[in-house]
């Protein structure tokens, strides 16, 4: 049957969808979020594969948007900085740098294969001219290339433009409104509208195609349509997820309706785990795990996951396979009938037979903060070589990323570092990381022997990227992006003042 | 159709089963754990109803049990102490109290009605002559009075008799093997076994019947049989867990094969949370909730709960109906056509309108430890009106009942009074009760001038019952159970000298 149906899928034209967004391991209804309000995605799940043991590749979204679209870690791919030891780092628009030519993008090599890529929501691989989107294979775009921060005065800060293709169209807070006191602001609308537009008109074309709906409504100041406001138990949070609930129930149900469903394979995941240190008002949950967003605890880079291919995947799948999203890539390209760039390191796997046999492929998941390797997974085993949480300066200052939780020697506030004995966790029996082995226990010894080998042959082969997220420059902010003249928006930059990022997480 | 359909179950006789066990909330699929290994419950529960926000009548086992077959808290039927303020308190082996005649319990009332009633597991309402459960209703008991703690020595504590409805059997570990070791114990067999065959001889005789299954696998020290050893990627536990799910899916099955699943109403629910101190390997999790057993915080009383009636309650449905194990009792009775007792206070509500025709009732959730409400629930917030984990002397000696969790001013080692200005949370936005409302807003004020109706309420017709867990004495243990002699099994007792009982927690 499998080979039948991969047959099938390479003579037939297969779109998909990657929907990828800022939102925990519980705040599913699938995945067990006490109020229960996701009844698109528990369906979706219901129709597909849930996938338990899914990570992105970095607790923080720019390098885990560069790891997904070019199927490699970001300390291979360059989104990282070696400002300071084990940092995270992002794009946001003083940032020098940006995703490489060197680099090969998803939407790039589907493009060979006859695909029309679009990109919905949030970029976040660099904002100038030579990282734009379209330079990197998508052939449409609407969405910014930075956070939706703001607003700013436009004088010491522009506020952060919203692109329809090559030119901007316009910015947040002076032309696409957030309205910071109530919440509302109907972009999860527009991008919702953006996306049925573009499947519909695909279908006419009968055009396969990738859309990446890279929407932001969770993340932190989070926002719904006024529609959707007061609708959740859990507050405005709650009422964002609500929004995007709704909007993945309709694009789904778009796909049935143009007859096009089995053949368009869609994925929902998270670029990073809930951001503890917005809740509980813009932050959501990451269910029984340890900690938040920005740490390489599970509570970080654990994330809600499914898979929806009617006719192909079983309906009410659950799948324990260590996955990531660099598997998207790999996974993608196969669909497709492509194979994977095969002159450089890519780090996912394609996830068809996990999807389509039930197969288990063994893999270790590798998380890491910046450039270092601060831990590990092997099937149920996460050994830490190194733990942190913040800074005492930052946790001074009131950032908790693991607000109510405190495991003694674990969530440490000074970088701790374990790599002759690394502390290690069953992820089986605590799922939390909460009771490290015993270091003198026959078990200990029996996994760490294992991890050992996995690790140093990865840190053997590991070859660096440039680092794109060290250099910060004032100059070459949002000032002037291309198409603001048509609008009157071009604003004046200061003098170019390149500096180190200051990076404190 | 309601009143149809009310119409229709007294007319045919409708049977119940209780199934009580000792579970977090967090340790099913369909309630997120992550291993996602009960594809039984989750199946009932996709068959039946989800109850999201559940409660227990107490944080610990025997106060719940006797709350659950009297439908009235603790604090009313006699199951707590007022040896010293907000103490948890059971009835081990050498408890003087147990349940009262004056007490009205649910086999008690099912039998007037024609009912048949059985009790398979954990008694817990006292050992002693006069609390024996067929001198309060039942008809039937394949179980044990205590937990299956041991192995003793027989000279200085007697093993826990199992009984066969008026006599003992045989005691735990000499006669009923437990394999500390290994967690090697073929009870939930025996357990199965009692029920499947009950519910047989019941329908053969066509006879109504009131089955409570309260199993203790999931209670340390946990067990599980020989083929569920080592199943679970969960450990010990989640082998207990494993094959009580199993077991459930087999009792299901049979009430379908026998054809009268449509006139049998089953309920699954737990005694209280899962026990942390027991974690990782003996202990169970709580999902996204605060500490856990012992506890007045939603770990400690939040309960995973599905009710299952197929061709009356709507498959796949959700409620958010605040309901409590002592719903269980006037539900029960109203399934049976009969009235709760009139001449006492019953704090359950009928859950039938919930069920069969998606109302929601409006009511609070009180969470006492001992003699003292620690908390009220009403609609989403929660205020605290105590806090205490436990003392500072035992958490010094490693009883900890919030592992790697620490809510600064909540999770507090004294016992804190915050009467005048309770401790108020948002159980929606945050259901981990880690960000106390701010005393100063609006929300806090109006929500407090609601539940301080209501607590008033409860306090001012409060008439607490007579306290049985006070006094503990060696020569009342299980030296001689009735049935002793046939088995030569009969041990000396030592003199009565009886003490105050010592409850630390």
């Amino acid at each position: 049957v499998g080979s039948e149906t991969s047959w099938l899928w390479q003579r037939t034209f297969t779109s998909f969808g990657v929907l990828f967004l800022q939102m925990g391991w519980g705040d599913l209804g699938a995945f067990g979020e006490p109020s229960k309000e996701t009844p698109n995605l528990d369906q979706m799940a219901a129709e597909g594969m849930l996938f338990l043991d899914f990570y992105t590749a970095n607790p923080l979204c720019s390098p885990s948007r560069a790891a997904l679209l070019t199927g490699r870690l970001p300390v291979r791919n360059g989104f990282y900085t070696t400002n300071a030891h084990a940092r995270n780092a992002y794009t946001p628009q003083d940032i020098v740098g940006g995703i490489q030519d060197s680099e090969l993008l998803l939407p790039e090599l589907l493009k060979k294969a006859g695909y029309i890529n679009k990109i919905i929501g949030k970029w976040h691989l660099g904002h100038r001219p030579q990282f734009h989107p379209l330079k990197h294979g998508f052939d449409e775009w609407f969405g910014s290339p930075n956070c939706h921060f703001g607003p700013y005065d436009n004088r010491e800060l522009p506020n952060i433009p919203v692109y329809r293709d090559w030119e901007m169209i316009g910015r947040y807070y002076d032309d696409f409104k957030i309205d910071l006191k109530t919440g509302e602001a109907n972009l999860t609308q527009l991008y919702l509208q953006e996306a049925l537009d573009f499947i519909s008109k695909q279908q006419v074309s009968q055009q396969p195609f990738f859309l990446y709906w890279a929407i932001d409504a969770t993340h932190a100041p989070v926002y719904a349509s006024k529609q959707f406001l007061g609708t959740s138990q859990r507050g405005l949070y709650g009422d964002a997820v609500r929004e995007i609930d709704d909007s993945i129930g309709k694009i789904l149900r778009h796909l049935q309706q143009l007859g096009i469903s089995e053949n368009t394979f869609v994925f929902f995941t998270s670029d990073n785990g809930a951001a503890l240190i917005s809740a509980p008002k813009q932050g959501g949950s990451n269910g029984p795990f340890l900690c938040g967003k920005q740490t390489t605890f599970e509570g970080g880079m654990r994330e809600p996951a499914i898979a929806w291919w009617p006719g192909h995947i079983p309906a009410g799948g659950v799948s324990h396979q260590l996955g990531n999203v660099m598997d998207l890539f790999t996974t993608s390209l196969s669909l497709a009938g492509l194979q994977p760039p095969s002159d450089r390191q890519i780090d996912g796997i394609d996830l068809l037979p996990v999807m389509l046999q039930g197969k288990l492929i063994d893999r270790p998941i590798f998380y890491y903060r910046g450039n270092e390797m601060m831990a590990v997974r092997v099937g149920l085993y996460k050994a830490h070589y190194w733990t942190w949480s913040n800074s005492w300066e930052e946790y001074g200052k009131g950032t908790d990323f693991c607000p109510g939780q405190n495991v003694s020697g674990v969530t440490t506030h000074t970088q701790e570092e374990h790599t002759y004995l690394p502390l290690l966790f069953h992820l089986g029996r605590d799922p939390g990381e909460k009771f490290p082995l015993r270091f003198a226990s026959e078990e200990y010894q029996r996994a760490m022997e294992r991890i050992t080998g996995i690790v140093q042959q990865h840190k053997d082969t590991l070859v660096p990227g440039e680092p794109q997220l060290n250099v910060c420059d004032k100059a070459i902010m949002n000032w002037s992006p291309p198409g603001c003249e048509k609008l009157g928006k071009c604003l004046k930059a200061p003098e170019s003042d390149p500096k180190k990022c200051s990076w404190p997480h």
